[in-house]
């Protein structure tokens, strides 16, 4: 079964090898995306080069919908992209990816029916596709060097379409069964250095014992520490001090 | 010779095959970046099936750096990210692609060394490597689904990077040999229309005419015609009418 999600369907036009087809079906469901149409594959549909490759994302061969032409497979929708690498002599609004997909998100909050065509792996897409199409997606690579394939082109318009309607968490901190230092445990660890390190005769000379007690209290302050790193941290001082008096 | 802008090192981590370091480099190339290292390739280095696979990207090959551990691929660097789809166990700041590669830019920009890390095909990174690394990226993938190889994390990790530092024009129209119509052309083939259907008895009944001409002056004012346009809907009304004076 499809997910309920509302999304674009993907539409690979004429795709020639099978391999590819299970590639762009992997591509697609990396990003929650699994409404594939085809038109016309090369070898014929179901392909069973296409299903090997496609493991994990075999539903959306499955569920794909073949028709024999491109305006058979846009005729319910109502907004048409097509993914082109070169100039095509059409006179057309081109989108990057991200542009696109944000208009796409937009049209289908608002009930639209939005598809996004992709040519074949050598060609791309022909004119006659293309004059089909409301706007055209340019993915903006090195102008000295293009060599996306289907399924890459397929991966970064989803990876796009997700970032438009995902709400990704942009920067997060993973913690490994532990919590932050408080200020005060922080403080604790910054006097219990100090304290060995004065014994220990590490503020040497005098006149300069100020200033270094300063920049160890700042550089702990730097530290994003865990109570679990300053646990380690109280530990492996008492353990040199253990250490010395053992030698005593 | 490497390309003369700053920007991360791609730095591929025991990586087996030697295809997956020639589609790596095609994936890097495609957004500009040509700063490969590796450390200790599963088959040796150079490897005749990454040079295979590379086409048009090869340069990068023989450019590329191999180190024998992570350890010296990084040396030089001050800011390591490691890309990694599994949660580590470790605590360690974990970035979107896109909130890494823009910090990855300001660090750039203001002459830091930044190293992002890509693990082998199937492992990934091991623990070893990431807690080398200052911070993680994680893509934000389907989390029932996650398929990304090398090449689609270095392609996706690659794509921000340019997002993040190249200028892209997210709209525009490509225009094939004509510019937009003025407001005057527009007005003028407004007029025709309208003559022209009058004439031919298109604004029935009567008491509906005025707003039918208002619904088709607005259509007209809808649509984003060039002059090409313009002269060709000219044309065909033209035809129209010079085919009803023949049919007299």
């Amino acid at each position: 079964m499809p997910s309920d999600t509302s999304q674009p369907s993907f539409v690979l036009v004429r795709p020639q090898m099978g391999e590819n087809i299970g590639a762009a079906a992997r591509a697609m469901w990396n990003f929650g995306l699994d409404r594939m149409r085809l038109v016309n594959p090369r070898d014929g549909w179901p392909n069973p080069k296409a299903d090997a490759m496609a493991s994990g994302a075999g539903r959306l061969l499955d569920e794909a919908q073949n028709f024999p032409t491109t305006d058979a497979a846009v005729a319910d929708c109502t907004y048409v992209f097509a993914t082109t690498a070169r100039h095509r002599d059409l006179t057309k609004p081109a989108f990057s990816p991200e542009a696109a997909m944000k208009l796409a998100a937009e049209k289908i909050a608002s009930g639209e029916k939005v598809a996004v065509l992709f040519g074949a792996e050598r060609a791309g897409l022909e004119n006659e596709d293309i004059v089909r199409a409301n706007a055209l997606i340019n993915v903006p690579v090195n102008p000295e060097f293009n060599s996306l394939n289907l399924a890459q082109c397929v991966l970064l318009t989803g990876y796009e379409w997700q970032r438009q309607v995902r709400d990704i968490t942009h920067e997060r901190v993973e913690m490994a069964h532990t919590v932050w230092a408080t200020q005060g445990e922080a403080e604790a660890l910054a006097k219990h250095y100090e304290e060995r390190l004065d014994e220990a005769g590490f503020f040497f000379p005098l006149a300069k014992a100020n200033s270094m007690k300063i920049n160890l209290r700042n550089m702990w302050s730097r530290m994003p520490m865990t109570r679990a790193d300053v646990q380690m941290l109280h530990g492996m001082l008492r353990q040199m001090v253990r250490w010395k008096n053992k030698s005593e």
